[in-house]
This record gives C-alpha cells, structure tokens and sequence, in this order.
C-alpha cells in the first residue's frame, strides 16, 4: 500500500492471456481486490465468455458491472489501499458506441479520472488494428476510436504492456 | 545435440517470415531435420503457397504430411539428434475444427507430447487475435482455439519468439 | 546532417500512432522535411483521414502526393540533408494493385531506391496480418504482399521500430 498511484495498461488481442496477466497482478495484493466487468451478458455466446472469465479468477475479487458507465464505476472503486482491474476498456467503448454515446467524450471523462487515481488501477485494452481493413465502415471507425483511446490511455498510465501468448513484454515502465 | 529437449514456439501473423526464421534455426544443425506440414493442397491457391514455402526451405529437409495427425508424427520424429519442425499449428487447428473433432482434446495430446519432448522442436503458429472482432461464429471460435492454443503452448516451451517483418522478438527464453 | 544515410522503417497498427512517432523523428531536423503522401482523397471518409494527419502534422513540412508514383517521388525528395517521411508503404501497395500494376516489381523498385538513399528516409508501414485469415481472396492476396514487402524493407533498413498504442519497441537497429 503506497499513497502514490499506480496506472497498469495491460494491452493485446483476443485470447492472448491479458485478463489472466492483469489478475495475477493483484496477487499478492492485500487490500481490497475490486474487477469491474464492462461485458453485457446479451446472448448465450457471450454469457459463456464471462463465466469462464469468472471461473478462471481466484477468489478474493469483488465484481462490479460497468457495462457503460464505467467512469463512475472507477471513481467509486478506487482507493489508496485497492486494486482495480478494469475489464476491459474495448467492451466499453463498443458499449459507449453501441448507445450512440460520444467515445471522445467517454475516453475523455475516463482520462480525467485516471488523473486522479489512488491505489492501483489496471485497465485491460484490446488491440485491434493489426489485421486487414474490415469490409464495413463501424468496425473501421470502431477500430479508430479503440486505437486512438489505446494511445491516449498509454501515455496516461505509468506502466504498459503487451500481452502475447500469456507472455508480457513491457512497453513503459 | 545434447540430452536436453528444446522446446521453440515461433509466433506471427500472416506472411511476417516466421516460417523462415524457424527454419533458419535449423541451418547449423548436423542431425536429421524434419519438415512436418500441417497445410493440405485442398485448392489452387493453398497448392501455391506451399510449393512456394517448400521452395523457400534449403536442401537437407524430410518433409513429413501431418494435416491432422500431428500428435503422432511428431512423436515419431522426435529424437535426441533431430530437429523437428512443425509448420504449423493454427492450420493443424483449423483442420482439427473442420474434420469436427475436439480441438481441446488435441491442443492437450499436442502438450503431452511436448512433455516427453527429445532433441530441438520448433513450432510454428499464427497470431490471430489482434484484428477487429469477425463477424462469424466460427471464425470467433478458431480465434478463442488459436489464442487459447498459443498460451498453452508457450507456457510449455522453453523459448517463445515473436517475429513481425521478419525480426525476431524473445518473449521467452 | 551527415553523409551516412538513416533508413528507418516505422511499423505499426491502425490508430497505433506509427505516423505521429515518425513525425516525431523529425522534430529536431534542421533541413527539409519532406513529407511524401500515398492516400487519395477517393471518398470523403478517406479525405477526412488525410485532413486529420495534416492537421496533426506540425508545420514545416513539405507535402507531396504520390499515391503510385512512390519511387520517382521518393527519388526526387532524398537529400542528404533532408528528412523524408513516407506514408504510407501499405496504402500506396493497395493503390498499385487497384491499378492492376505488379506489386512485386513495385517493391522491388522501391527497394532500390533505398539502396541509393541520402540523408533521413523514413517509411511508415501498417501490419496487417496478425488478424484472423480474411474471407476474400484479394484481402488475402493483399496480406501477402504487404507482408512479403514488410520483411524486404525491415532487411533493407538501418532501423525497425514496432509502435503500439504510441509506444515504441525497436525490432532492429
């Protein structure tokens, strides 16, 4: 426990063990453990997912969902003696534009209160724009917004890696 | 050649040289190499690219056809002087998937026989997981199989290389 | 300024800043910078995209448009005491391929011309293949040769730098 924040941006692709490489960050963590969902369980598919993501955490988590209002969300569960995993910003901001919300604005407040972090706050982003450019014109500004957040939220944070294969390489910190 | 296995994972998107730097681990090697292919010639265009890969690789190469059998080809081809190298396990996946059986079952006898490992193997796999979400449910499933596949992988291998425009990357080792 | 010449090749995702970090490079030149732009303003979601990176461009910069004509322009705009930008690589392949032109010989041209470069040429280049395999067979095919070109240029330059959510990770040099 420490009164200076720390900021963990845990980057990579589908399946690439990043959720696993920012739970395992909190470990040896002893004050309170708080993960804060931003997935909707709207199909069968998807329900799946987050069981399994549930299941593969250890105990000791206090879940939080978030589907959209993932600032206030944030605000509410930091604290100097807490460890915050936020998964994951690109659910989010696929939510944010889903409901015709402005990303800008939502990547924007999310900046502000990564400003004012106590304890520690790790987010977990996708990275999405290392495949060919997708046929329709959402997914193409989807992947703008995603990338353009990931840069934003990566010169914020203090620390940031790539996740690949469950095997991180540290981009910052 | 030594008494102590190696385990290589070479990791890489589509066309980044990967295939090239797995084989050029083997360039020094005075053992038997062996080639196991996973690709079948089902069209034209993958009838192409692998006479194309085949004539990338030198001289000295015993080529082994596995599309689905890799498990015991590359039991078979393991031994304390041989090289072995496995090109490569995303396409082995999808035939897994397409001949319906069960890719958790195969990615687990894959491990075994990595644990019983003797002499240098290399394999070779895709990353998949970091474009934009695909729009099918199948292309979802290969990608959670691939990504999964990968971490597994990588955790069980002694050395994991990341190779983007032909440069290596060392995850691990 | 100096008489040895720098080839630097800037890879990276969509939105991952590879453009602003090779700008960035430039920021400290005290010759001419040149600023070599492959994308056509064809529709007007492409034509924001340019005014966007123009706009993010500091001043000082000297643009040219060359969305075929890379080689002459490239050729034309080395100096040794200039700093040239090209941006980017992936864009001006499609274009040659839409003009139903040879890539390889393209980029057989272009490799060349950086055989004979002068003073700072850095080339800005997408990875475009760590996504699933796509549906069609030009994506396909377009995959191919950008990655095929990606390892020819990374081999012919001095430096290779991966960017990722802004960040750099030098692959060579």
């Amino acid at each position: 426990m420490t009164d200076i924040p720390r900021r963990i941006l845990v980057l990579g692709g589908a399946r690439s063990g990043k959720s696993r490489h920012a739970e395992a960050r909190g470990a040896g963590h002893r004050g309170p453990k708080r993960y804060i969902a931003t997935a909707e369980a709207g199909d069968e598919e998807m329900a799946a997912r987050i069981a399994a993501h549930r299941a593969d955490r250890g105990a000791g988590w206090e879940t939080i969902e978030a589907p959209r209002d993932l600032v206030s969300a944030l605000r509410a569960a930091m604290a100097a003696d807490a460890f915050v995993l936020v998964d994951c910003v690109t659910v989010w901001l696929s939510n944010v534009m889903l409901a015709e919300e402005d990303p800008k604005a939502a990547v924007a407040a999310l900046l502000d209160v990564l400003e004012e972090a106590r304890g520690t706050v790790v987010l977990v982003s996708n990275e999405v724009g290392l495949g060919i450019v997708p046929d329709n014109a959402l997914a193409r500004r989807f992947r703008d917004v995603a990338g353009r957040a990931n840069q934003q939220l990566a010169a914020a944070c203090d620390e940031v890696v790539f996740v690949a294969a469950g095997l991180p390489l540290t981009l910052k910190g």
